[in-house]
């Protein structure tokens, strides 16, 4: 790994983000990737992320979750129940195009093998295209992948760049991946944590930019090519967003969609090749999921979610960003090749237009 | 008014009703009518009803909600409030198609007047086509008939058939209107009441079912002419369906999708003339609109929502049927009739089928 | 097989059938069932269905299509670009609900193997709970059966009952399965195709209607016992509705949605343990899925859908009928039996409520 | 009218204007305003914009059509049909929020009085507030200010700034109101234009770019003062956007969906209070209110809208600042003031920033 958007001196936003700038700030949030990176007997450049929620136990005590779809040339499965119960019941997986099934198949394996639920489950499994890099015919991603990224999974710092699900993957036509990053959000009630992943692999140089700059258009495809020689294909982001405020299903979804504004910001379009799904979910109320009564609940009320909103546009910003900074150069499947983001010409580019 | 479906011994369903076996069974919930009919100078066969929710301080005290359409030639106004808040926080209007901006102008100028709120409001305004019966040119309704509705609404017995905004209203082709119902849903948390209240004004005659058997195919055209010469334009229903238990808005949102299934088994198949627009609100839980702290909620869990679910079903189902039973045959605008559901058919019909 | 609900002079409905009664009327709709029946080493009652729009070209010459859901506690994958870009591009898979990412990455396995596609899919699989019946935790279910169910796809007649997908199904306590029916609807533009072929596993026995007779009250649980001892877990039911009408994606959404209907007439409610998740297309525009100029095509006017509507809902009524004659009693996991629909018994009562 | 962005100098974006660089490069989209500027007997600071598609004859010749909410705190009424039928069938009127109703019942009479329509409409109205510097509660806004603008709607130049239903509007807390702008998008299938006009009234100033560079934390609050001494509350802004493309509803919505990014582009978060919503329509198509046989369609590939996308973003980014430089400042209810952006700083910050 190479370094976060911070470590740069580049700060983007109002608000401070948590202790890790991850994630893993929303408490119980763990993370855990299995990277898969061989030239033999064929070349991968791919892997899966798991996010486990309230520390793998989503299974027997729920969380307020919603979606958004910006555009939707991609996959998320599970969201028919999300949607219907208001609920996140899953670990999520983010893996490459052709393996959700085999991340689906694996999460209803290991539910079943290790007791974590008694009834079946509709696993959530996302995925971004890798297959300029990673020969995603050869299908590498197992099921003991899936168990390992599990099994992995921790808080504290996340690895972003080349790892997990975002090994294989290019953004804004330079090596991208997983970026992590997270705000503190206070609102009247007291305040919460907002933390976003992504998995990033979308969009075109000439779009990106840094807190306003245009990057990509400073940096010439003559002086460092672009990752891919051909237009973008199956570029896509997902977006993951964890909260510890007590929200509902409703508000869930009105975060969601405040990804657009993050990615945005950097210069994502929604092109129409791109998956760009979001999933927020919300850990401030419990949910067990068998229960004769009524639930408790807290729920912010709506005129206070302008604080979190803000949240969920910073993380995602400098998630993205910390994916762009973390990955490095990567070669792979055909010989192809796709430069990490020059952080010198990024440092540069970045000192002459903030003054 | 003529008489209810229960009055004829038929009873629906499996669930028992509330006391009044109307809407404004749920505690709180007040219906009141204003009824224009009149022949000079223009033909009035119109008006307006308004459905009160906690006793009109709905303004300061919202109600989770949602809305469902199944077929959306129609309007319902203030939905994407409902949906982005997950709240309802404004009297309900149904009336014509023509004067949905009229009462959407008295809501706001009531709410201006008379101090029910201090911010501006998004009023739900819903409608049916009255026209064959009504000319809707002459916009009949005025801001004080809103006014009056309003004034007028109360708790207990709710008037039937041509009133309020269903004046001038035909269904499956006998002459339609307001109806209402409602059932007591026993779940594992406790017992809850729903109820229903309808504005029907859609259907074809042959399609007409009464708990099961083929009533409007039974009673013949020649026998019983229909309500129109034309084919149907226009049809429409708006159910308005409200429950005391504690639910939020995901599932007022299911809830309201399943009007469509008491709707079907009369005979209801969101035919493309037809703004079928459905809204369901759950008082049990209390949303002061000015608050610093997070609401403490009470929500039933989803796997205790299937008796209420069977409560929307068949109050709609018997709302609407109480609409039909309860209309007397009406003549209006161009000399036109509409027809009653003759009862000692129905009744004779009815008896045949069931042993 | 058993018989079909015509076969017993059962006829639902004012629109007659196509030639087969079934999805394939459609022209280039095949259908093929992969069945999985046997005890050692792990009890199978279990399969997959697959459904090939345009003979299985559907990856290049794609149709437009929309999905609805009642219930969403169920899966269908696929529906982000189905919802995005308006167009199915793949097979449709149905199996169980542990097996959805099996289905999901043999479709993509085959897709790359036979060259079916140059691009990566986004496969539709859908599923229903077989676990009562079928030792679920054994994923018998592999990639070669997936393959052998789209081998084996072909027009003209289609097995129903316990079969492919359905094999394990219960459907309103009886034995359930895969049904189908079809419908001509004549339009002023012509007269067109609708098919319907479900998975029926849901539904209580005392809602269980036939043309509107209560037969599932009228067979009582002491005579026949019900398929399950418990109460109805994970029940389901998904829809795929096909046309050949000039139908763009809102239209299809209009006709996923009137499933809802059909559904309704027999008696399902979409309980809250259900996936009940419909998906339609229409084939009667020709979409390449590589193009440089306009696609040129026909939509039929919306006042003109009306009979469609009609259509779907009358055979995915009868679809559902079907897979309920058809379906036998079968004995599965941990000795459980789900007992057919009785026909001598469904003939008496249907005779003594039709005169 | 002071400037619009261009005339300082300033070009946004990397697609070409039309003409006027306004909605009305799209050939037969007509635009008119009734401004109400006075202050006897009460306080006026309002209006209403109208937007004629088809020079007025979209009653009869409907065009595809779809609306996005990113934040639902707002009105736009007759969404349901749109949704439905895919269709705008109606001009769309914006103004004041308390006014919604009086021009929905004036677009109703003006389509009974002047025959454009044989059947009842359900019009498209959409407001944002201007109650900081209007006295709403005066209900300026009457029947004839509606049919004024009907009537005094053309192609061209289009006015900015404080007119029509912007008259009294704020965006990031300087004056706002009306803007629009056009781009040239070239497909593969030919070159297309998209025009935005906005109702701009959201925003807080710390959020303010333009093109990037945060102007809003630049021009300190000390020397220009917020046009609210309150916290910004109903914030809102419509987005109408228009292309000549030959699209498709599920395609309208792609692009009503990106007017997010244009608004997230210039700062916009979709605030709680604020009710953000798009609507897009295609004029590519012939859509005749009555045809007995199908329609005859174009429809550009999915694959070739990434320009349109891209018009979009663009069109609505320079929308809004194209009201923010047209506004000039305006006292109004109270006394109270909002003062214009002033163009001075502007272009010294833009100078200093864009080398």
């Amino acid at each position: 790994m190479r370094k976060r958007l911070r470590d740069l001196g580049i700060s983007i936003g109002r608000l401070r983000p948590g202790n890790y700038n991850a994630i893993t700030d929303v408490p119980g949030v763990l993370v855990g990737h299995s990277t898969l990176i061989f030239d033999e007997p064929r070349v991968a450049r791919t892997g899966v992320t798991i996010i486990l929620p309230r520390e793998g136990t989503i299974w027997k005590n729920h969380a307020f979750a919603a979606t958004h779809t910006l555009n939707g040339n991609g996959e998320m499965t599970g969201i028919h129940w999300i949607a219907e119960s208001g609920m996140l019941a899953s670990p999520i997986a983010i893996t490459n195009t052709a393996q959700v099934g085999t991340a689906h198949e694996a999460l209803n394996n290991y539910a079943c093998e290790f007791g974590w639920t008694e009834v079946w489950d509709l696993p959530v499994v996302a995925e971004t295209w890798d297959g300029w890099l990673n020969d995603m015919a050869a299908f590498h991603v197992r099921k003991d992948h899936v168990y390992q990224a599990i099994e992995s999974a921790q808080s504290g710092p996340v690895a972003e760049g080349n790892v997990g699900g975002g090994t294989g993957m290019i953004c804004h036509e330079f090596k991208g991946g997983i970026g992590t990053a997270s705000r503190l959000a206070a609102c009247a009630s007291g305040t919460y944590t907002v933390g976003a992943l992504v998995q990033a692999n979308y969009g075109a140089r000439e779009d990106l930019r840094v807190d306003g700059v245009p990057v990509g258009r400073e940096i010439s495809i003559e002086k460092v090519p672009s990752a891919r020689a051909a237009p973008p294909l199956g570029g896509s982001i997902i977006v993951i967003i964890a909260t510890d405020a007590p929200l509902v299903h409703s508000q869930c979804k009105r975060l969601a969609q405040r990804a657009t504004i993050g990615l945005a910001r950097v210069g994502g379009m929604g092109y129409n090749s791109s998956g760009d799904i979001f999933l927020a979910f919300a850990t401030g109320n419990q949910l067990a999921n068998e229960t004769q009564k009524p639930y408790a609940l807290q729920m912010l009320p709506n005129d206070q979610l302008d604080g979190l909103f803000l949240g969920v546009v910073e993380a995602v910003e400098e998630a993205i960003l910390n994916a762009l900074t973390a990955a490095e150069t990567m070669t792979g499947f055909k010989g192809r090749t796709a430069l990490k983001l020059p952080l010198d010409e990024l440092e540069r580019i970045m000192r002459r237009n903030q003054k």
